[in-house]
């Protein structure tokens, strides 16, 4: 009989966004069999030789494109820009765009004005490149050459494989425009491994976390360099799964002015992977803490900051830029699991949709 | 004996602040003393026509960057971007920026990784210009072009007439890059004397709407467009002087996610002042009120914003353009009346100092 009832039972809150948690080494691996696909891309880039790589996203996916300033500043070398899509689309500033390459990154490739984006670039002369779970779609039919995640169809309203598909895929490109293509897609592949690896260690301790983090309104997320887009990941999925006010900040940003706002029911997650990022952020780590701050660490470097209530490291990637790809993993299984203790549903947040529309 | 109690008396909480928002209008026409340095930069840098106008700051600083964006974008037709300082600085990232200006921006001149960044900038070719409070500065000894802010001591820690004054730089400069400086004058000139007719009328209103705020722990500012810095601002302005959590936002960005933190206790402070922001912010706030969020407007557009609970509308600028030299004061202003009303002392908040040297 209980089997009956356990049948109707409906499934636990947010055992969609669970699953794809789970499912993001295979959604990475998926990403690497259009590793042709990505060479092409970044051979076609490196004859452009673009003075800018103007990437046009919202949400999640911008969050992947604070990423994509450091992949292609440090791969290639090149000056790569969360542009400002309001100022094309709406304000219909006359950028002269030939000498840039515009990147239009959406995971249902339906975003609104990212279609439009990247139309008026491409008439303006750029070239243009969509990154889409949804190579049938119009941000597809828009631009001139076609990357796709694969991350597999996302059910939940918080995006998480297609957050880190759409990293895999800037590294991929930026590393094959800088001629380094191979080596990243075997790290991508060795760090989808590790994904994979941790994902239970950390999955056990998430629950206490999440416990003592049950009654925080607010929280500041920090990181520097590459881990910036990870401390904005991992606050707008507080925000939009847990209600928690989470901000993300660069370490300096913090002190300058927002770190005036710490008290000791205001949390302060710490993302800390490589050794440049690692002063500035154990510095303001520090002023929190003397501020009565909570700390929590992520990152291959998480257990390198002092003081810190919870720590969750992760391994190593074979190359630092990866990072990304597993710090964030530790702030996903949290908005999951606080959602749970809180009582949310983290598959379907009030008030959104899957595909946002809003212009 | 009444008067020489008052005497020993310390000054009220936040009076500097208070004063160097009263004190902007002659900040800004001290600063048009400067008007013909601004035209020979503007004529330099029109001259150089760079592929990129880089811009390197913290903090308000950088919110007056976010406003750069719009000003070179629309007003030349450059892009215009906030750097990342860190990439250059300590990533070390080797970008070649023989076609780019760099601006440095930093009311004290002394902020240790602006300098730097334009002293790279310099050693690789950029065009480089110091916007300062400061001419004798490190940072004004670092750039070719130096431009000063004249906008007179200030004391207080929060950031005000520096911030303004940052913002009409950039317009004037941009305005003078597109050939349009003498008409920007004039436009600054002008909205100088609106924010100096505004001020009473806006500082009796305040300590209403204060009282309403005095148990608010978060809150977003949302703006579009030149308006976005303005929405930045007023966030920064409110989390350091009144530790509320206060996070700026487009307001698209407001609907893929954030969204779904808003309730009863969370309001929304929408900034708009043309009529391409105005669908955007009034779809935002429409959300948000729905959700059951209190707004607040402020911009020249402040009155169209139906279902406001409090409206700080102030008068359009000759040029739409300069709108967030005036929408941003209501913003100055409720943060120092809400300090007040928490008995915060917004003249020395805890953890800043002037100049933060935090790299």
């Amino acid at each position: 009989m209980t089997s009956i009832a356990a049948e109707d039972e409906p499934p636990p809150l947010g055992s969609l966004l669970l699953d794809e948690i789970h499912e993001q080494p295979e959604a990475l691996a998926r990403l690497l069999g259009h590793a042709q696909e990505y060479a092409r891309a970044g051979e076609a880039l490196r004859r452009r030789a673009p003075a800018v790589v103007r990437m046009a996203a919202h949400g999640s996916s911008d969050n992947a494109a604070s990423y994509g300033v450091y992949a292609f500043g440090l791969l290639p070398g090149w000056t790569a820009i969360r542009d400002s899509i309001s100022l094309s689309v709406y304000y219909g500033a006359e950028l002269d765009l030939r000498d840039s390459c515009a990147i239009g990154l959406s995971q249902s490739g339906r975003t609104p004005d990212v279609v439009e984006y990247v139309e008026r670039a491409r008439a303006r002369g750029a070239l243009t490149v969509a990154i889409t779970n949804d190579p049938t779609s119009a941000l597809a039919d828009a631009a001139e050459i076609v990357l796709p995640l694969a991350a597999g169809l996302e059910r939940s309203v918080a995006a998480t494989k297609t957050y880190t598909t759409q990293v895999a895929a800037l590294a991929l490109l930026a590393a094959n425009a800088a001629g380094a293509g191979p080596a990243y897609e075997d790290g991508i592949r060795e760090t989808a491994s590790l994904v994979a690896g941790m994902l239970p260690g950390l999955e056990r301790r998430l629950p206490e976390i999440a416990l003592a983090f049950a009654y925080v309104g607010r929280l500041f997320a920090i990181g520097r360099g590459p881990e910036f887009a990870t401390a904005r990941e991992i606050a707008l999925k507080l925000l939009e799964t847990c209600r928690v006010a989470a901000e993300p900040l660069t370490a300096t940003d913090l002190a300058h002015g927002p770190v005036a706002a710490i008290d000791p029911l205001f949390p302060v997650w710490a993302v800390v992977s490589d050794s440049v990022g690692l002063p500035a952020v154990l510095d303001a780590a520090a002023r929190a803490r003397a501020l009565g701050a909570r700390l929590v660490a992520s990152g291959t470097l998480a257990d390198s900051v002092p003081g810190a209530a919870y720590s969750l490291p992760v391994p190593a990637p074979p190359q630092p830029l990866l990072a990304p790809l597993l710090s964030v993993v530790p702030g996903q299984l949290l908005a999951w699991s606080l959602a749970q203790a809180k009582g949310l549903d983290p598959d379907a947040p009030a008030g959104l949709s899957k595909v946002t529309l809003a212009r």
